[in-house]
């Protein structure tokens, strides 16, 4: 059976057209793009065009604001360090409750070693941001806002040119992890305040282990990783041409899909959406129906484990996720939705089904097959039978081949 | 022609065996590690083989010793950082004065940002550590050590095993950049006292934006890049699969051709130095004669300007390199021969040949072919002359070419 594909905001297959242009740079142009000769010149080119093609898919103004870096992770540190480095007199964070662990985690990390004030701005039941906190929260102290453009738990997408209009009057930066709104959302960053916006390679059918984050001209800026001259002193390290080829060709892809991500892709999300509720009681969707990626379906089952339906759902060659991809394993309930008030229970049994343009119709109707039986078997399953004590083991198990975790913590500091 | 590239500690082909081991990890198993589903098992299972491929090449005790990371100057980076974190009452840093800029420059900032004190031990005119002075910096007061395990431009080995013994003896944590070692040089860790050890995939004829982190067991971490929990919890960031994959097969032929590299390939290398300097008055090989990599040559050619003959070399299609690849287009001489106490005359006419298997008897005989008449020709060309100018504005020509520089600095904080 053909397996099915729905955990695209965890990571997406990378375009065979990206491996085509990527191919060349390891064996024909594999020269250093630094390097003063021939091999460097054709390397140096192509990282060169791949700035215009992400230029071109964010509406930056021009493309020495791009900067290319090893995935949203480093970009999102790199915009949060840099800004606090070069505005050493504040020493205020502005961020919300949902935002992605590369951002969660450095701030903890921030306000825990360094003192940094770290404020969360909560949201609401649908995720919204609260307006009110955050504008309370703004003041000359604040070195940088970081929000989310879209989240990726739930889709939900914020009001970011609005949030940066607002930070802009007190003269923070405002930064935007926009991993998941970048290939999905018509972004012209031309237009709007936004000084810093992170962008990852894998998450558009691009390849892991690259990414980009734009800084408008004019921002100062201050390299998280330090070295060589590279990426106009702004990332040192050698380019990796590969990669950045590649993030271009998905950029260009991702324009040219950008219409059936909003048209095709929505209505599967929206069918599935529809008829899983319909055919299940009590299951509902997480997060802001009226503004949401096109791609993001979060349903809560209600009073069921959410990785007992993952691990059902994976048996049938159908691949999704109970939330963000880096925290899978854990047994708390996402903070995404816990932040959103969704009770426990419910949260617990949340599943995130996301779609990208390789899904069809027959992904969503080998959904709507199983699903139901999924449920029904989990909520018949007693804790103290024996075939739950099975599967359950069997979860166990699973969770014990996942990579070794040496250090305790949370990928911050154990020092 | 047959174009011929000896430069390769700039950076190497990517080994088309390395290439054809990424390719399923694209477009196949292209889910994201650390999903709980069978598209993420594939993928975190190719993640263990290969630390297990890397832990072999560089003899680490323990698989749970090797941390992925985005390269060379990542893994310099969070070694460095790591120990000032884990050891906030220790403020100094030893190094030495030829490390990579990977090290150097953070190494500047730290000392401007931050106050911490650097010792950067001198070198004589061989290229090797000035021992008295390294021990007379070695207190309690020291962090973290940080010398290469052999010099990128000359090639000369340090002797980092004696080195760490004492580090050891005052409680500082030792690191070395490997990143020229490893793969032309048999490394066994577990019976070293070295803490930390950097290695970079695109130094092997691996992919380039991939590298390592060793860290023995029991050395207290703090991450450089924070958020998920990737990598037991020292790299957060999606995992690079396909480049993770590619240095593992790199690193598993990398072992299969050490003794290639030590053999056939040092031949070739000294083939071309004794050969060259019988043809060439007046020049000299730059670095220790008796501890070397095997494959690199460092030839002062004197009182001509190494950017001219790289463009001559590049005419004829020879590609080398007149230093590091990312510090290529400055007109300052190399820090490293400078600290040499090579006069400035000759170290702005040194060139660096560096050789790997993918070379061969015909790459040495073109450049013993062409390498005296552009000696000549330069030497001829009087400055003033119009042929000079020319060429000079040739030069010129392709400095301009390089990526775009908008901010001024040395890859540090221009705050
Ligand atoms: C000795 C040394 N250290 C560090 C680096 C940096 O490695 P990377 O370019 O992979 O970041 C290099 C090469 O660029 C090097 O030669
Ligand atoms: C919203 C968001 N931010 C940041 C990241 C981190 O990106 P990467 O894994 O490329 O480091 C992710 C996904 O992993 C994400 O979904």
């Amino acid at each position: 059976m053909r397996p099915v594909y729905l955990d695209n905001n965890a990571t997406t297959r990378v375009d065979p057209e990206v491996v085509q242009a990527m191919l060349p740079f390891f064996t024909d142009h594999y020269g250093n793009p630094s390097s003063n000769h021939d091999f460097g010149a054709s390397a140096g080119a192509a990282v060169r065009k791949t700035r215009l093609q992400v230029q071109t898919l964010i509406g930056a103004e021009f493309d020495d604001e791009i900067t290319f870096t090893s995935g949203g992770t480093e970009s999102d540190n790199t915009a949060i360090l840099s800004a606090l480095e070069v505005m050493p007199e504040r020493t205020e964070i502005v961020t919300s409750a949902v935002e992605h662990s590369a951002v969660l985690t450095l701030c903890a990390h921030l306000e825990k070693a360094r003192g940094i004030k770290v404020h969360r701005i909560p949201v609401d039941r649908h995720g919204r941001i609260d307006l009110d906190t955050y504008k309370a929260a703004l003041t000359p102290r604040v070195a940088i806002v970081s929000i989310m453009s879209a989240n990726n738990e739930t889709g939900t997408i914020f009001p970011v040119p609005e949030l940066a209009e607002l930070a802009k009057e007190v003269g923070a930066l405002f930064h935007t992890d926009a991993v998941q709104a970048v290939g999905k959302l018509a972004i012209d960053l031309k237009s709007t305040a936004i000084d810093m916006l992170s962008l990852s390679g894998h998450k558009l059918h691009g390849p892991k282990g690259v990414g980009a984050l734009y800084a408008k001209r004019g921002v100062r800026f201050c390299p998280l990783i330090k070295g060589g001259r590279q990426e106009g002193n702004r990332r040192a390290g050698t380019e990796n041409t590969p990669g950045i080829v590649g993030l271009g060709m998905a950029a260009e892809l991702a324009l040219k899909f950008m219409d059936d991500a909003n048209t095709r892709v929505k209505a599967l999300r929206d069918r599935l959406e529809k008829e899983l509720l319909q055919r299940i009681p009590h299951a509902f969707v997480a997060g802001d129906l009226l503004k949401r990626l096109p791609n993001t379906a979060n349903i809560a089952f209600g009073h069921i484990e959410g990785e007992g339906i993952l691990h059902f759902l994976n048996r049938e060659g159908i691949a999704c996720s109970s939330g963000s991809a880096c925290a899978s394993g854990s047994l708390e309930p996402s903070h995404v939705l816990v932040a959103m008030n969704i009770p426990n229970s419910a949260a617990h049994g949340a599943i995130r089904f996301s779609f990208s343009r390789n899904n069809g119709e027959e992904d969503v109707d080998r959904v709507l097959e199983v699903m139901p039986g999924i449920v029904k078997k989990l909520h018949d399953l007693s804790p103290s039978s024996p075939a739950r004590r099975k599967d359950f083991n069997q979860l166990q198990l699973r969770a014990t081949t996942q990579p070794p975790s040496t250090v305790s913590g949370q990928g911050g500091c154990n020092a």
